[in-house]
C-alpha cells in the first residue's frame, strides 16, 4: 500500500461527529466562498507554508469553512487561485478580516515559525478577539513558552491551545498526529476539528487532549526526541550490516523489508527500505552519496536537557542528540580517520551471518523498548514536576498513527497502558516483559560484536547498560557517594538492611575516611 | 605520603612573591591584630563555612593580613577566638567595617552559596567601594551569572572576578586549584594572593588566569564534568570486579594500589583504594553498607546542558550524571531487580583473569583520555562560542594539583597542550595516540565482556562509541539525513566526492523518494 493511502485511509470517510457546544455548521454553506459580511469560518489558518496550506487542505476535505491567512498576502491569493480553488476555503487579506469572517467562539490556529512570530501573532489577533475565543499554537513551540502563554490568555479571557502536529507534509494533508494541551475549556470546542483531520487507527483518531498547559508541546517534544532514537538505532543497524557484515544496500533494503513485516513493523523502518532501494541515475543507491552530516533543529536537544534537569535518566535520547553533534564535526572525524587507527584482537565478522541479523533485530527492538520506556519515565516525572494530568494510554494512540514514529508497536503500548493506566514501566507489562526477555542474548551479543570490530553503536549500547543499570538492586553507586563523603564531606546514607544505632536510616553520615580533617560536613562545596 | 602531606607539601615555604600594582605587605604589621583606624588588610574574605575559614587561614599562613566576615556575625567572633587565634587574621563586624579595614584596590572575596546571595553581597558591598575595587565570586557560580556581574561592575567601575576553587575543604586549607577569570584588570593585583594559596605542581601555583567574564567558572564546570565522569568509570571498573569477577574488596583495594603506581595514579584513586580497604567497626568493609543513591548539586548537569546546547559530543559526563539519576531511583530499580533477569548466552567470566584486570586498567584509562578529550573539546567550542581567549595549556596545569581530578595523566596534558597551544584535540598528540591505539583491544574486550556479563557500563560503552565515531570518516548520518528528507523535505548535501552538474557541493537537495509529494522544502516543520 501506498503511503499517501496507508495514511489516508480510514480518514475520509463520513462528515464529521458533531459536538456539544460547537456551533453546527452547514455543509451546504461550507461548499461555497464567503460572499456576505456574515462570519461563515469554522476554522481560522495563520501561516501558509506547506504544513500550513496541507492542514487548510485537509480541515476543507473533511467539511469545515476554513479561513486561511499569511502575513506575506500574496501566499493567500496564490493558494486560493491554485490548491484551494473550488474547496470550503476562504482568504483573508487582513488580520481583522481573518478573524471577523470566523463563527464565534473561534478557533484560530497559527502554523508560524515558534518563538517571536507566535507572540506576534497573539498581540496581533488580540484586539479582534472576544471572550471565548480560541487561540492554538500547532507550531513546534518549546513548552515553558506555552505554559506562559496559556496562562497569560487565560488573564484576558481566551483559551489557549499548543498543540503538536506531526507527519510532516503529508500528514498534515491526509492525517496527522494531534497532540493538544492548554487551557482545557477549548477542548469541546476544536474536539470535531482536530479528530477530524487527525490519523486513524483502527478507527480511532490520533488526537486526544494531552494535559494543561503546555504538555501537549511538551509531549510533541518527547515524541520528537524518541523520533532521534529510532533513527540512530536504525543507523547503527545500517552501518553494523554495511561495514560490519560487508553487505550491498540491495541486501540491507532486504533486510528491512522483512523486518517490516515484523515487530518493527513501522513508518520509519518502510522509508529506509525505500531509501536502500532507491538509487541514482548512475544506478548506485542515493543514500551513499549524501553527506553524513546530521541537521537538527532543537527539540531532541530539548528533551535531553529537560531530562537532565527533571533528573530522569533518559539515556538513548541524549545519545542520539549527540551522535548527531559528533556526525557534524566531519571536518575532525575526517582528520581524526587518518590519525586513528582501529586496533583489536580481531577485526572481522566471525559467526553465523543468519543467526547475527535475527540478533540485530532483537537489539533494534530491545533497544526501542527502553526507549520507549524511558521517554515515557520521562512524561510521567514532567506530570509530577509540572502537576499536570497526562493521558497515558491517548498518549500511545496519538503516536499509533499519523506521525514519524507511527508503529505496530505502539499498538502494544497503547494496551499496555490501557490495561493498567498505573503503569509504573513498560518493562513491566507482561507483552514487553516477555519481549526484553527473549531479545536479551541477541542485543548483548550484537553490542559485544560491535565493540570488538570498532563499529559505533552509542545507542544500541547505552539501551543495553541502562537495563542493566535498570535491573541491578546495588548499583556501584556506594563508591560514589564513599568518594564524596572522602573529599567533600557530603554525606551518605546506610543502605536499610545495615542500619544500627550508629548508622540509622535516612540520617546523612559522615565518616573520617583518613582519620584526619574534621567531622563538618561540606555547606557550599558543590561536587 | 599523608594526603595532607601531599597537599602541603611545597606550598608553606617562604613569603610570596611581589607583583607589580601591589600595595607592599609589611609582615611585622600583618603578624598583629588591627588596633586603630587604618586599613590593614591585604584581602578580605566573605563567608566562614569550612572552604571559606580555611582560604583564610591559607592566605593568613602566606603572609597576608585577611579580614573576615560573616553574615551572622558570631562565627566572625567564634572564629577569631579559636581557629584564627595568634594569626593575622582580623574580624569585621557589618560590611561597611569589613571594606574599610581593606587596603584599596580592595580585594574582597565571597564564598557564600551561588545564586541570589551573590548578588545580595555584591549589592551591599557597593555602597561602601571605591572604583578600582575588586569583588571576587569564589563559589560554585553559573557561568551566565559571571558573564552578567562582570559586565555589571565594570559599568561601576568594580573588577569583578568569577573564580572556580577546588579541592574540598583539606585543599582550601593547604592548597586549592584556583581558576579565576572575569575582568582582567584585576588579576595583577590578586595573582600574588591567589597563587601564593594555591597547589603548587613540580614548583608551579595551579593557578594562572583563565580568561573573560566567566571564562574561570566555566572551567570548574567542566571540571566537575570531568570529575563526575572520573568518578563514574572508578564505580564501573568496581562493578566489574565485584560483580563480573567476584573479588573481595581486599582484592579490589590491591587492584586500586597498583593501578595508582602506573598512568592511573590520581587522587580518586588513591581515596577508591583506601575506601575499599576501610573497614566498619565489624571488620566489614562500610562502602558496602552504603546507600547506592548518588547525590549531584549540579555542575556536572550543567556541564552535560551546555554541551548540548553548543552540539558538542561530550557524551561521557552526560552518561555520568545519567548514571547518577539511574542510580536515584533506587526503589523503582529494586522492584525491576526483580521483574528483570538477565538473559545470556553464558553468565560467567571465562578466560585470564590477570589479562582481564589488565585490560580493565587500559579500558579505564583510554575512557578517561576520552572523557578529557571531549571536555577539551567542549571549552575550545565554549571560548569560540563565547568570543573568550582560553589559556589550555594553563588549565591543565590549574588541574594538575590542588583539585579533586589531579592526577599525574594532567601533567601529561599540560604537556601536550604546552608542546601545541593549538592542538586541535588530544588524541592528536604524540603520547596521546600512542596510549589509545595501546589501550584499544584490552577497552574492547572489557565493553564486550561487561555487555555479555550484564554489567552496566555506560562510561566505558559511550566512551568506546564515541571513539569508534570520532575515527570514521563515513558515519552512517547519511542515512539519517536521507530518513529527514523523506518524511520531513528537510534536504541533504551531496558528498564533494560524489557532485555532478546535478548535485553541487553545498547545495540544500531535496529528492522525491517516492514519486508522489511535492518538491517543496519544510519551512516549519521540525525534527
Amino acid at each position: 500500500m501506498l503511503l499517501s493511502e496507508r495514511l489516508a485511509g480510514i480518514n475520509l470517510g463520513g462528515p464529521p461527529r458533531g459536538l456539544l457546544h460547537t456551533p453546527p455548521r452547514t455543509k451546504e454553506k461550507a461548499r461555497t466562498q464567503n460572499t456576505d459580511n456574515a462570519p461563515s469560518g469554522d476554522f481560522g489558518l495563520i501561516g501558509l507554508a506547506v504544513m500550513g496550506q496541507n492542514i487548510v487542505l485537509n480541515a476543507a476535505d473533511h467539511g469545515f469553512t476554513v479561513v486561511a491567512f499569511n502575513r506575506t498576502v500574496s501566499k493567500v491569493d496564490h493558494f486560493l487561485a491554485n490548491e484551494a480553488k473550488g474547496k470550503s476555503i476562504v482568504g483573508a487579506h487582513t488580520v481583522k478580516e481573518f478573524v471577523e469572517k470566523l463563527k464565534t467562539p473561534r478557533r484560530m490556529m497559527l502554523l508560524v515559525m515558534a518563538g517571536k512570530p507566535v507572540d506576534d501573532f497573539i498581540e496581533t489577533l488580540l484586539p479582534y478577539c472576544e471572550k471565548g475565543d480560541i487561540i492554538i499554537d500547532g507550531g513546534n513551540s518549546h513548552f515553558p513558552d506555552t505554559n506562559r502563554r496559556t496562562k497569560y490568555l487565560a488573564g484576558k479571557g481566551i483559551r489557549f491551545v499548543g498543540s503538536g502536529v506531526s507527519g510532516g507534509e503529508e500528514g498534515a494533508r491526509y492525517g496527522p498526529s494531534i497532540m493538544p494541551g492548554g487551557n482545557e475549556e477549548a477542548w469541546p470546542y476544536i474536539k470535531d476539528v482536530f479528530q477530524s483531520i487527525a490519523a486513524k487507527s483502527d478507527g480511532e483518531a490520533c488526537c486526544e487532549w494531552v494535559g494543561d498547559e503546555g504538555a501537549g508541546h511538551y509531549v510533541k517534544m518527547v515524541h520528537n526526541g524518541i523520533e532521534y532514537g529510532d533513527m540512530q538505532l536504525i543507523c547503527e543497524a545500517y552501518d553494523i550490516m554495511k561495514r560490519g557484515l560487508g553487505m550491498t544496500n540491495k541486501e540491507i533494503g532486504d533486510v528491512f523489508t522483512e523486518w517490516n513485516k515484523g515487530v518493527l513493523d513501522s513508518f520509519l523502518i518502510e522509508i529506509t527500505r525505500d531509501i536502500m532501494y532507491f538509487n541514482d541515475d548512475d544506478g548506485t543507491p542515493l543514500v551513499e552519496k549524501i553527506l553524513d552530516q546530521a541537521g537538527q533543529k532543537g527539540t531532541g536537544k530539548w528533551t535531553a536537557i529537560n531530562a537532565l534537569d527533571l533528573g530522569m535518566p533518559v539515556t538513548l535520547i541524549a545519545e542520539a542528540v549527540l551522535a548527531r553533534c559528533l556526525s557534524s564535526i566531519k571536518e575532525q572525524r575526517t582528520t581524526a580517520s587518518k590519525k586513528l587507527q582501529f586496533v583489536g584482537r580481531s577485526n572481522k565478522f566471525e559467526g553465523d551471518k543468519a543467526q547475527f541479523l535475527e540478533d540485530l533485530e532483537q537489539a533494534l527492538y530491545a533497544s526501542k523498548i527502553i526507549s520507549y520506556a524511558q521517554g515515557f519515565m520521562l512524561m510521567q516525572e514532567a506530570a509530577k514536576e509540572y502537576n499536570w494530568k497526562l493521558n497515558k494510554p491517548s498518549i500511545a494512540l496519538m503516536w499509533r498513527g499519523g506521525c514519524i514514529i507511527r508503529s505496530v508497536f505502539l499498538k502494544d503500548i497503547t494496551a499496555a497502558y490501557r490495561a493498567d493506566d498505573n503503569l509504573e514501566n513498560l518493562l513491566f507489562n507482561d507483552f514487553f516483559n516477555k519481549a526484553i526477555h527473549k531479545a536479551q542474548p541477541g542485543w548483548r551479543d550484537v553490542v559485544a560484536k560491535a565493540a570488538l570490530l570498532g563499529i559505533p553503536t552509542p545507542a544500541f549500547s547505552t539501551a543495553l547498560s541502562w537495563f542493566d543499570g535498570y535491573r541491578t538492586e546495588d548499583l556501584p553507586a556506594n563508591l560514589l557517594q564513599a568518594q564524596r563523603d572522602y573529599f567533600g564531606a557530603h554525606t551518605f546514607h546506610i543502605k536499610p538492611k545495615y542500619a544500627s544505632d550508629k548508622y540509622k536510616v535516612g540520617e546523612n553520615i559522615h565518616v573520617n575516611w583518613t582519620g584526619r580533617g574534621g567531622n563538618v560536613s561540606a555547606s557550599t562545596y558543590q561536587a
